[in-house]
């Protein structure tokens, strides 16, 4: 076996045996153990400069290690690579921490994402982007083979699509503009325009002042919206297909990993998910001596009781919660033939956390405009929306998914600020 | 052939002929002619009352037309449904104009983008964002297979990361911050992370002030970085490949239909795509007569000019062109050894528009502060930019493109603004 290699990378650690220099070289495949002999000098005193960090590129031979020294930790632990060629392709301060797991959990999360690129060299950090990249194109997998149309739409609006309060202000040349806090109106306006399935991925804008750990002033936002459905258990059943397609993909190309770095077992969920109206949800809550925050609303603490009875009774990590009150959903939602004071809408809990809201979508323009009133919304403001369902609009529904917020659960992560590549925050905008 | 069918869209056109009632029912898929007859009597006379753009549902049998009867213009021309079932699902008052092609010529642009979702309704338009959707995926495809990991940077920046006059403020709880002209400085900082190649899609934002039929205050970037290259040769090669991967999926899934409704013949382009350096083609202008409107730079009416040449000389719809003067690229490009008055990057024209720039980063870290001081860049306020180069950063290089202006090159269009969903402008925020 004499196989020569180039690779490139970054000095992980050294080592120095008596005239050998050892280096764990690290790429973002893991580590490979690379030996500089004084056979080849140049390279050798070169090699005597290299500090950890440093990048460097190199060329040579690939030889199995000796019995007994190999590294079962590293998948390449067998092998070494005796070095014939050296280039430093750049030099390297000291890092403000090492860049080990051990280490890095000594260091506090806010100085981590300080030096959020420093953080993110670690191989299991990388992991969850490597997961993130497929995650997302599993969604879009789903939606092309089931013909969806993908639109972008755009975050400048003139007016607020939820609620004024959690709305960011542009300078828009001479006027004010606003960020979307949603592609909503947008998706409803494909359906007008008889796209019939449409999906959208994207960022939304929150200026709630919140400092949470999962909460963001901006995040990515999966976003899909369909026609013609017959109630919002149309969009319930969607999602549960989505949802297993999306987690059978990750757990074949991943799932090891995942096991391996998080200790986290990855569970394709059967169809159906378990369902419960809010109704349902406060009386379990009740018998388990949960307090209810709010009526009609479910607190992230309710969430994870709920989703613990569920787990214990159903042997389920989802939940859908239905049947919510009018208050607590926006004026678009369409409210329940049966019952007028619930809205035709879901949440989706996965293991304690919502990851979901959809809905019917409220399509006839006299009731959504009388909705609309009920909330305070200013018509005028936002005419050109309500205008969408003048001239024939089918009856339709859709939903919202938190990526961010899956890949918690995923790797189960307690703070979004770890599931994100660059966090925002109310206090941060650096890096 | 007694086939029951369910069938849900808007009606299209009616006619009336004797007791017989002709619709033709549009939806994505094309118009399919339903009728009714007396024989059901309740559904016709449901039947009398629509109008054009109602949105409804029927069920009825398949029949093929009368012999001298098909419709050799539409797909589904030679059946009709004999309708048994009729179900409103939404009346529409009569619309600003008529979704037909001829109607939509004699409108303005303008009030077609004040009635975006009726201008949508024409399958010729919706064709645009079927494109749209699978000309992403087949950006992603590539990047997939060629193991990127995708990044959602954030949009919220707290200093300008390319030219302080095209950024728009945001209020941000008790300061300020800007939004990302480009997700640069992040592409960057995962290379510094060792995300060895990444791409990201997602909005830009730039406070332009500017009307072209080619610009809009905010619109889809399609960004990519890559770790460990030679030269922005390499940023070149790969460039070719992916563009070739994507045309290529274009045109067997929808080459036809792009064709027949938009009189274009897509070609797959040959690798490798033809090169001029800047001062090459300002020889090449100045031969042809067109007067240089800036040395070093290339304007709009050069660009087609330019693409003419090519196009007559090589039998090809692209060029790139290299060897960019310094001071018409930003401080972080990479500067020439040999030349170092001219920039190691490129820009990429398709048929007289620019759809990329590109080109090799600066990642030592004393050079880089060095140009950046020579633009007048304010240090400080980016600090955290230039510690991305401080701890080990490979050499690295990237392109971003715009899909918009491919789109406006797939179907000949000459606005941005029929390339879009909505478009963004300095007067433009509704719908």
């Amino acid at each position: 076996m004499k196989k020569k290699v180039k690779l490139s990378g970054w000095v992980d650690s050294r080592r120095d045996h008596g005239k050998i220099i050892f280096i764990d070289l690290r790429d973002r495949s893991g580590l490979c153990q690379i030996v500089f002999t004084p056979k080849h000098k140049e390279v050798y005193q070169k090699a005597n400069e290299l500090r950890s960090e440093w990048v460097i590129s190199i060329v040579g031979t690939v030889k199995e290690r000796p019995k007994g020294m190999e590294n079962p930790k590293i998948p390449l632990g067998k092998i070494e690579i005796s070095v014939e060629e050296l280039e430093i392709l750049s030099e390297a301060e000291t890092p403000p921490f090492e860049i080990s797991e051990e280490e890095s959990e000594e260091v506090s999360l806010e100085k981590r994402l300080n030096w959020r690129w420093i953080d993110l060299r670690m191989p299991e950090k990388q992991l969850i982007f490597k997961v993130w990249t497929i995650m997302e194109q599993a969604f879009r997998n789903y939606w092309l083979e089931n013909k969806y149309i993908q639109i972008h739409s755009p975050k400048f609006m003139n007016a607020a699509s939820e609620s004024g309060a959690e709305l960011f202000e542009v300078l828009y040349f001479d006027r004010k503009a606003y960020l979307a806090q949603s592609p909503q109106f947008y998706k409803q306006m494909a359906m007008a325009a008889g796209f019939e399935k449409i999906f959208e991925i994207g960022p939304v804008f929150r200026a709630e002042p919140s400092f949470t750990p999962r909460h963001a002033t901006e995040y990515i936002g999966y976003d899909a919206e369909i026609s013609f459905i017959n109630s919002y258990q149309d969009i319930i059943k969607e999602e549960e297909k989505l949802l297993v397609a999306v987690l059978t993909k990750i757990k074949n190309e991943f799932g090891e990993e995942i096991s391996k770095f998080y200790k986290r077992d990855l569970v394709v969920p059967k169809i159906p998910f378990p369902q419960m109206t809010m109704e349902e949800a406060k009386e379990v809550l009740k018998k388990m001596n949960v307090p209810s925050k709010k009526p009609g609303d479910i607190s992230p603490e309710e969430e994870k009781k709920i989703c613990e009875f569920i787990k214990k009774e159903k042997g389920h990590e989802f939940v859908f919660i239905t049947e919510y009150p009018i208050n607590e959903r926006p004026f678009y939602h369409m409210r329940s033939e049966e019952n007028p004071k619930i809205t035709d809408g879901f949440d989706l809990l996965w293991n304690g956390i919502e990851i979901t809201t959809g809905s019917q979508r409220e399509h006839r323009y006299d009731i959504l405009i009388k909705q609309a009133k009920e909330k305070g919304i200013n018509i005028k403001s936002i005419q050109h929306y309500f205008d969408f369902f003048k001239f024939g609009c089918p009856p339709h529904g859709g939903l919202g998914i938190g990526p961010a917020r899956m890949i918690m659960k995923i790797f189960n992560l307690d703070n979004i600020r770890e599931a994100t590549f660059l966090h925002r925050g109310v206090k941060r905008l650096t890096p």
